[in-house]
């Protein structure tokens, strides 16, 4: 998708370098980081230097490959990786791919090229949801920077805008870390998509007044029955939704589709560090990164939630939409 | 209620001075400024360094006391401080009991000492909603710092907790400015209830783990039909409660009622500066008060929405419990 009129994938491997956005500094700053060893690849999706389903996958997976040039323990390595972080299902998924595979570097450049692909067939078919002039809400960052490129959520927003057709969304902040306000905001503006960031709990009145037409969220893992473990809060959006009958679509490649987890009560939900929610980073007045605190009394930081596929209207994937 | 083992009010009137708590410096540095003059006091609303209903409607008296000393003109007057905060009912009918009496500044103290007794029969009543052991949600800040003491939502909370009953709150950061995180989080930690901060978003799933037993909110108006503007946010956490078979009651003053408004549909919904979203206010690492902006794009800062009656369990006034 593109930066300032520019063509850019979140996560590229040649063979030898990992080269990825790194997330946090945006959107105050569009920067690019060069990673060649597997323990610096760990840290990036540890710290959420590059974060979402997809990306960690393809990251992951590039990681792994370096490991295997370097003629390192694979197992170790996927077991070093396998631990950054517990609930994206893309992550092993990935990692046995590279495992699995007999040349570990063409396996890990398929798998970011068959992701990029794979959004790009879930933007195709998710625009046939979207009517001109429809208002869509989303949550978190299910755009391009969650995957190699396109993205899951916001791919059929992409596709139904260079369709030409009319398309508002609304963003919400996505706290602690503000991947909508941070992530999404920014994707949109670099294609030129209309948008407005409001808080997260300002989402229900948008819907009491008529004015959201669509929901579409990614997901992180989605469990052999359909229930999704999604970025926290995208339950609470999916409970609204229902209320309000307003459609609520999860798009998703097959790898995030977990046939081992019978439903979502077996998920791993991720508990981070409380610091992400007492502490907010941004850009200062002078345009520097810096961080502010806002509470002092103790927090909690569960990163996701599950939402059972009873409040789903559907799933767009590569194949097409289905309803659930 | 207690700051540090010493006890407070919000708002103190001597006759000549308004003195009150910074809120804005909460919780990182609490400080008393004293106003002498109606457009100190108009702008302390205005900038919120006093907010919530009951500290909002004590100060305004104040404000209007302080002109009839200064033999101003009180029409004037009243209108400059209707003119602060659109939403809150408190502010319009403290305004009307000062312009009515013989006596502006003992009306002023009188509307003062009357929030703060109203606030503690609402604890004593609500407080037998509170069973031993009980989790209690609640959103924004309704406690003493949104009246002159006790508070609204939170009275029923202290009144059970000086009853020994032990109870625990989850308090949700309210975006974009932080009243749960900044203000209510610092309260509880002053009377000493065990309480955590959540992410807005992150209220939903508690629910759904079967880990809230009870929400309570505060009002800004509540209309003739029992519908009620409240915080940004209060209509979601009210229909994920009724998903969950949760009880929820809002708790009020008689002060807040309006029965001049048939509906919600006739309460007009305060619409402030985008910058409240975009940028986000607390401590430095070095303590000091900065700021950090967190996106880019165009945003919506509605303060208030609205909650059908139907989606509430009941009511808690300062005459007792009373189901919706």
């Amino acid at each position: 998708m593109n930066v300032e009129g520019v063509p850019h994938r979140t996560v590229f491997f040649d063979g030898s370098r990992v080269d990825l956005i790194d997330q946090r500094l945006l959107p105050h700053r569009f920067e690019r980081v060069k990673l060649g060893t597997l323990e610096e690849v760990a840290r990036a999706i540890e710290q959420m230097a590059v974060r979402g389903a997809g990306a960690i996958g393809a990251t992951a997976a590039a990681g792994l490959a370096l490991a295997a040039v370097r003629n390192e323990d694979l197992d170790a390595a996927a077991a070093r990786l396998a631990r950054t972080r517990p609930t994206a299902q893309n992550l092993f998924w990935a990692l046995r791919r590279v495992l699995a595979a007999d040349d570990p570097v063409a396996e890990a450049l398929a798998i970011g090229d068959e992701d990029a692909a794979m959004c790009e067939a879930i933007g195709r078919h998710g625009a046939d949801l979207i009517e001109d002039g429809m208002r869509v809400a989303t949550h978190c960052n299910a755009g391009w920077l969650a995957f190699v490129d396109w993205g899951s959520a916001l791919a059929p927003i992409y596709a139904a805008h260079r369709q030409g057709k009319r398309v508002e969304v609304w963003v919400d902040e996505t706290r602690p870390r503000g991947q909508g306000a941070r992530l999404t905001a920014w994707e949109l503006a670099g294609e030129g998509v209309p948008h407005t960031v409001i808080p997260d709990n300002a989402l229900a009145s948008r819907m009491a007044a008529g004015h959201v037409d669509l929901v579409l969220t990614g997901a992180d893992r989605i469990a052999a029955n359909g229930d999704v473990a999604n970025k926290i809060g995208t339950y609470g959006v999916a409970v609204l939704a229902r209320h309000h009958g307003i459609p609520f679509y999860v798009c998703a490649p097959r790898s995030t589709f977990d046939p081992d987890t019978p439903d979502g009560s077996g998920i791993p939900i991720e508990e981070r560090d409380g610091d992400e929610v007492a502490w907010t980073t941004g850009a200062r007045e002078d345009g520097s990164i810096g961080r502010v605190r806002t509470t002092l009394s103790p927090v909690r930081n569960w990163a996701f939630d599950v939402t059972p596929v009873a409040l789903l209207t559907g799933f767009v994937t590569p194949e097409g939409v289905r309803t659930s």
